[in-house]
C-alpha cells in the first residue's frame, strides 16, 4: 500500500545556525568593540587636525612611519582587504592577527596628518583579522574558515557605519563580481548585527543623513502615474556615478603603479604623496578635502553632510575628493576608500542636481550609495543601504542609480581581489 | 619610457542595455497590460462570488472544465512556472504563447468558483509566455532568450504585487537556491518597473498594507540601545515562517502526488477536491478562505488586510487557508501560491503576535513576506518586498525574519523546478 511521505523537519539547521551564533559572538563582541574604539580615536584625531592644522606638514613623515611599520612588523598584513578576500577565495597562510593594530595605528596616522582616506577598509581588517584568530583558536577547518573570515568583514562594515543588513549583504557580495553565494547568508547577518549592537552600546553614534525631498508626482503624460523625469535624471546621473568609479579605481591603480615604478626608494613615495597633498591643498586654498570628510573644520566647510544641502558643494569638488583619495591611497596611507566613494558619490549628486534641477538630496544621498556601488561592484547592498541610512521611500531609485552605476563601472573595482564571474554585458 | 595605461571607457554597454530596453518594451507594455486586464477581471470575478455565493457549488466543474482545457489545449502549458524555470535553465521547446490565455482563463475560473489561490503565478506566467514569443520573433540566440524569460516573469511579478523592484531581483533569486547571478540585473529591472507602469497607467491600485507600529526602545539592559526581546521574537517567529513554507510545499507536493496514485480518473482529481473545498466551508461555518483572500465578503471577514489588526484573525486561520490552498493547488486548480502564502504569513503573525505580546501589525508583516521566502527560496526579494509595501523603517527585521525562515524552510520550496546550488546548511 501507497504511504505518503509524511515531512520531516531536519532539525540539522538548529545545531548548523547555534554553532554560528557561538562563533559570532567573541568574534562580533571584539570586532564591534574595536571598531568602537577607533571610531571614537578617528573622531579625537580629526578634532586635533582641526586645532591644529600644522599637522598637515608632518604627512610626509606619518606616509614614512607608515611604511616602516609594515615594512618591519607588517609581513603580509598590507595587502589588507585583498587579503581578506584572497584568504577567503583560498585560504592559504590565514589572515594574521597583526593586521587589526597595524591598520588601526596608520589609519589614525593617516587621518591626523590630514590624508584623505576612509574608515571600512581598518574595520573589515579589524573584523577579518579578528576572526582570523578566532578560526585558529577554534580550529576550524578550511570551509569554516571562509565563512568566519566573511563574518569578520561583516561584522566590521556593519559596525563602522550602523548598518548591519548592509554589512551582511556587502560581505557576500563583493567576493565575485556578478555573483552572490547564500552560503553565509545568517551567520553574516548576525555577526554584522551583533557588532553593531556591540559597537552602539559603547556610546558611538553614526552621522545621520535625511533625504527630506517629497515627490508630488506631477507626471509628464497625465495617465502615467509616474515621475518620469526624475527617473530619466536617476538613470544618468546613474551613469555618472558608475563612470566617477570607475575612474577613480583606474586612478588609484595608475598612481600607485607608476610611483611604484618611478621612485626608487619605496619609503619616498609617501612622502612625495604628502607633499604632493599639502601642494594641492595650497593650490586651492581649501582643506575640505582632507580626512574623512564626513565633518568640516569650519561650519561652511564641504563635507558630505553639506552636499546634503543645495550650495553645500563646488562644481568640482567631487573631483578634488578623488584626486586627494587616489593620491593618499594610491602612494602608501592606509585606511578606507568607501568614505571618501560616498564624499565623491554626495558632492557630484549636488552638481548633477543644479544642472538637472532634480532635488539636491535625493541626488546626494544617490551619488553617496551609488559611486560606492560600482566602485566594489555591490549594487544590492548599496540599494539596502539607502534604505538602512535614508528610509525606505525612494528605495526604487536607490536601486535604479546603483544598479546602473554597477553597469558603468568597468569590469573591475577598487578591490583587485574581487573576481569576476559574470560579465556585465 | 613607461606609458601610464589610462582607463578607456567601454561604451558597449550602452549598446547592450539599449538593445535590452528596446526588447523590454515590447514585453513589458504586453505583460503590463495582460496583467492589469487580469487583476481587473480577478477583481470583478471575485465580487461575482461574494454576491452569489451558490457559486461555490460550481467549484467541482470549475476544476473539470479546467483539466480538459490543458489536456486539449495545454500541451505543455500545463507545467505553468517550473517550465518557464526549466526553459531559461536549458532551453528547450520554449514556452508556448497559449500559456498566457490559457492561465488566466483557468485562474479567472478557479476564483469565480472560490478555489483559494493566488496570482502571482499567473501573472508570471504571463510574463513568461509574452516573453517567449518576443524571443522568437526577434530571433534571439539561446543565452539571449534566457534573459527574455527573466525579464518576463520579472515584469509579470513587478506588475502585479506593483512591486517592480521586487520583481526584478525575484527574478534573479528564484532560478536557484542558495546563488544569485547578476547577469539580468539591470534588463529585469527595466521589465520589471515599465510593466508596474503600464499596468499603474490601466488605473489598477495595489492593496496598501500599513505598519502603524514605532518602536519606543525599552532596552532591558540599559545600555544597550536595541530592543532585544522584538529581535528575539522576531527570530522566534522568523522559524515558525520557515516551517510554515515547508510544511505548505510539502503539503501541496504530497496532495498532488498521493492524489494523482489515488485516482484513476485525472479529471475526477479536481472535482474531489472541489468537493472537499465545499465540505470544509460547511464545516468551519466560512468562506473566509476561498479566492484570494485580499478582501472579504463581510466587512468581518478574516482577509490579509485584517490580519495586520488585532483581533484580525484566529489562533488557526493560517493553518486553514494553508490547508485550503494546497487542496486547491495539489488538485489541479490554476492560480498563484504568493498571495495565499501572505495569508497564512501575516495570520500566523498575527496569532504569535498575541501569543508573545508583539506588536501585531509588524509581526503581520513579518509573516506576509517571511512565508513567502521561505517557500520561493528568496530571501532578498523578500527583504526588498517589505520595503517596497510597507516602507524601510523595519528593514533589519524583515532580513532577519526573511533570512531565518530561508534557513528553515527545507532544502527545496513551492517551485521543483528551481536547483539547490548550495546546501542552507
Amino acid at each position: 500500500m501507497y504511504r505518503p511521505q509524511w515531512p520531516k523537519i531536519d532539525f540539522s539547521v538548529i545545531s548548523h545556525l547555534f554553532r554560528w551564533l557561538l562563533l559570532a559572538v567573541p568574534v562580533a563582541l571584539a570586532a564591534g568593540s574595536f571598531v568602537a574604539f577607533f571610531l571614537w580615536s578617528l573622531d579625537h584625531v580629526t578634532l586635533l587636525r582641526y586645532r591644529y592644522s600644522w599637522l598637515l606638514f608632518l604627512l610626509p613623515l606619518a606616509g614614512v612611519a607608515i611604511y616602516f611599520l609594515y615594512k618591519w612588523a607588517g609581513k603580509n598584513a598590507e595587502a589588507g582587504n585583498n587579503l581578506i578576500m584572497d584568504e577567503i577565495h583560498e585560504p592559504g597562510g590565514g589572515v594574521p592577527l597583526r593586521m587589526a593594530p597595524l591598520v588601526l595605528i596608520t589609519t589614525l596616522l593617516t587621518h591626523v596628518t590630514g590624508g584623505s582616506a576612509g574608515r571600512e577598509g581598518t574595520a573589515v581588517q579589524i573584523g577579518g583579522s579578528l576572526a582570523g584568530l578566532a578560526g585558529r583558536w577554534f580550529k576550524l577547518n578550511r570551509e569554516d574558515t571562509r565563512i568566519l573570515l566573511m563574518m569578520g568583514m561583516a561584522a566590521g562594515f556593519g559596525a563602522v557605519f550602523g548598518t548591519p543588513l548592509t554589512g551582511a549583504v556587502f560581505a557576500l557580495e563583493v567576493l565575485f563580481i556578478g555573483r552572490m553565494n547564500y552560503r553565509a547568508l545568517l551567520p553574516c547577518l548576525m555577526a554584522s548585527l551583533l557588532a553593531d549592537i556591540t559597537c552602539s552600546a559603547w556610546g558611538i553614534t553614526h552621522t545621520h543623513y535625511a533625504i527630506t525631498f517629497r515627490d508630488t508626482v506631477q507626471p509628464v503624460l497625465r495617465f502615467l502615474p509616474f515621475n518620469w523625469w526624475l527617473l530619466l535624471k536617476v538613470v544618468m546621473a546613474g551613469a555618472c556615478f558608475g563612470l566617477t568609479s570607475y575612474f577613480f579605481a583606474e586612478l588609484s591603480h595608475a598612481i600607485k603603479r607608476y610611483s611604484n615604478r618611478k621612485i626608487a626608494y619605496k619609503w619616498l613615495i609617501p612622502v612625495v604623496g604628502g607633499i604632493i597633498i599639502i601642494v594641492l591643498c595650497f593650490l586651492l586654498g581649501s582643506t575640505d578635502y582632507l580626512g574623512l570628510g564626513v565633518t568640516g573644520a569650519r561650519p561652511d566647510s564641504i563635507t558630505i553632510v553639506s552636499c546634503f544641502r543645495a550650495g553645500g558643494a563646488d562644481t568640482f569638488s567631487w573631483y578634488w575628493k578623488l584626486l586627494f583619495t587616489a593620491i593618499t591611497l594610491g602612494m602608501g596611507f592606509k585606511g578606507g576608500e568607501v568614505t571618501p566613494l560616498f564624499f565623491m558619490g554626495a558632492a557630484l549628486g549636488n552638481t548633477l542636481a543644479v544642472f538637472t534641477h532634480a532635488p539636491v538630496d535625493l541626488m546626494a544621498g544617490l551619488g553617496f550609495i551609488a559611486v560606492f556601488a560600482g566602485a566594489t561592484n555591490t549594487p544590492l547592498a548599496c540599494t539596502l543601504m539607502g534604505v538602512e541610512l535614508f528610509g525606505g521611500e525612494y528605495i526604487l531609485y536607490y536601486a535604479v542609480a546603483c544598479f546602473t552605476a554597477y553597469y558603468f563601472s568597468g569590469q573591475s573595482g577598487i578591490y583587485l581581489s574581487q573576481r569576476l564571474q559574470s560579465s556585465k554585458t
